[in-house]
């Protein structure tokens, strides 16, 4: 699945790489969980806001599993309430991605969840103050043990088990994969046609795959400039080529209704303005009010089934936990 | 229940009030969920940022379910980082206290449940901003008017939807319960000797009652002036009576393993010290090593059932919910 996802990628239009089917974007697959105990962990370890310098911050406060794995805000909150440079991706069908962050600059989800932990402007700890954390509390220790038959916790062990639990965040069974797999009432006329025309319009040129995104890098502005007040450069800064300037991931299309506001620098706080903006400086397309109004109606039928678990309690800290720090630099 | 609580309060000493134990601490009762789909929408609203001026801050970002039903800071982050006055009180069997907040401020739930989302230095909202935000919402309309039988959201259904899903907030089955319903063998004999000690040494004449604590308001420092640099002034700032500076609710003892760190003020970070300083300043007592490690092994037989329940997934907003606005004043 991910060689068939690269190689969509290289080749830039995907629509004839899949045979499962004619369409241009595939039904989501149900997460298949190898190490429930890994995954397990990973969940705790998501949640835990002790993985920040302050205490306050998890990986759920900017990719809230209650509102389609975002924060919902244009830029996300840091520690010490700073303001972010870049809209917070989603993390549903997150394993789907090419790579991860805007820029791909984290080729997988293991690479990628400890990025924000150290990140001064986000979780603001240390890999080490992390671990220490980790290590001091007994649970933790016996289910780290029992997953990778280890007494030292390491990053490498902590980041494998965020990755396990956010490969299980995938969501099938929205409307328009039932339709895809053969329900034909599944959707409405309103949300056919929108797909039909989301597809004659050259969207699925980029938003095409299972995860209708999320496997190419492209520019932001082809047919028009994007104005921006964002600093994000996009690709260039991991690849230093500045033919990558202004290139993004293409953002997964999944749950799109839950995944507001949008873009790299979160600019368009709604579908309506989003359909509209891409139009435009992708495709040089004007829409309708009325077209614009059927695409948007065909990309809230790709809402699927949410995060369904209990929520995690963690095991508490004791004596010897090394205490967070809020209130000082 | 409550008025048992209400008359224990007033009598101060309540070890003989309980008729069904000769013993001074009861078992927590399971909750009895009298509206289902009012705990329900009151867990989503328990959960949704979207009750802040920030999209940030929930009533779980302080009172986490995850962790004891609280932040396990010694005090709380609000709005734009600000430093919170005061140690975040836990959630968990908050039903069962005479009054909330550390000063009694409130005396419902309902009532408590309102301040927090107005106030400047939490999230930072307004009451009118806030039903606003909800009304735009269809499923939290369709939800409210399923529950309240009305199109218009106000301040008093919500805040009655959080307190029910609160009161559903109880921990029963800690292994001191089982001890206290006749499973002899539910406690160590070194947790035993704690529980002997605690009653003999005069704790339970605060820590009494289903909660072992929140039923009555005492004096931080009986025998000794208890040093602090916070500000808080405890019952005086509510009554205006100087009989009452530095009278706070008894804090619960229950799951108070989870509930670190101690105090009104944060300041004591391990369970040892809290026993310590409780001896020394409320009882007049210097516990030895061995005496106060009994206690605080009692102590931690008090953890019971932690919240049990799906995360919840929240309506999204639409084209006309107010949006969150995280950086400006």
């Amino acid at each position: 699945m991910r060689s068939l996802i690269l190689a969509a990628a290289f080749m830039v239009s995907a629509s004839a790489a899949f045979a499962a089917s004619d369409e241009p974007i595939q039904p989501i697959q149900p997460a298949k969980i190898a190490n429930p105990a890994m995954v397990e962990l990973g969940k705790k370890l998501y949640f835990d806001p002790r993985l920040s310098k302050s205490g306050f911050i998890s990986c759920n406060s900017c990719h809230n599993l209650s509102m389609g794995g975002t924060d919902n805000l244009k830029t996300s909150i840091g520690d010490h309430w700073q303001e972010g440079p870049i809209n917070s991706p989603t993390v549903l069908n997150s394993a789907l991605n090419l790579a991860q962050f805007w820029d791909g600059r984290a080729l997988t989800l293991q690479d990628q969840a400890g990025g924000p932990i150290a990140n001064p402007g986000e979780m603001a700890s240390t890999h080490t103050l992390a671990l220490s954390v980790l290590q001091s509390i007994p649970a933790y220790v016996a289910e780290y043990k029992n997953v990778f038959k280890s007494d030292k916790i390491t990053v490498d062990g902590v980041t494998k088990a965020i990755a396990a639990f956010e490969e299980t965040l995938v969501t099938p069974n929205s409307r328009f994969d039932k339709w895809l797999k053969g329900d034909k009432k599944a959707l409405t006329g309103e949300e056919l046609a929108g797909y039909e025309l989301f597809k004659d319009s050259g969207c699925t040129a980029c938003h095409n795959g299972a995860a209708a995104g999320g496997n190419t890098f492209q520019k932001m502005g082809v047919v028009e400039p994007y104005k921006t007040s964002s600093a994000a450069e996009g690709r260039v800064a991991v690849t230093k080529d500045e033919a990558d300037r202004f290139y993004f991931k293409v953002p997964t299309l999944r749950n799109v209704e839950l995944t507001y506001p949008y873009f790299h620098d979160g600019a368009a706080s709604s579908l309506t303005q989003a359909v509209d903006t891409m139009g435009r400086i992708q495709l040089g397309k004007s829409f309708t009010k009325e077209e614009n109004a059927k695409i948007v109606s065909f990309l809230k039928s790709m809402t699927g089934d949410q995060p369904d678990f209990k929520l995690p309690i963690l095991p508490p800290s004791n004596d010897s936990t090394p205490k967070p720090t809020p209130f000082n630099k």
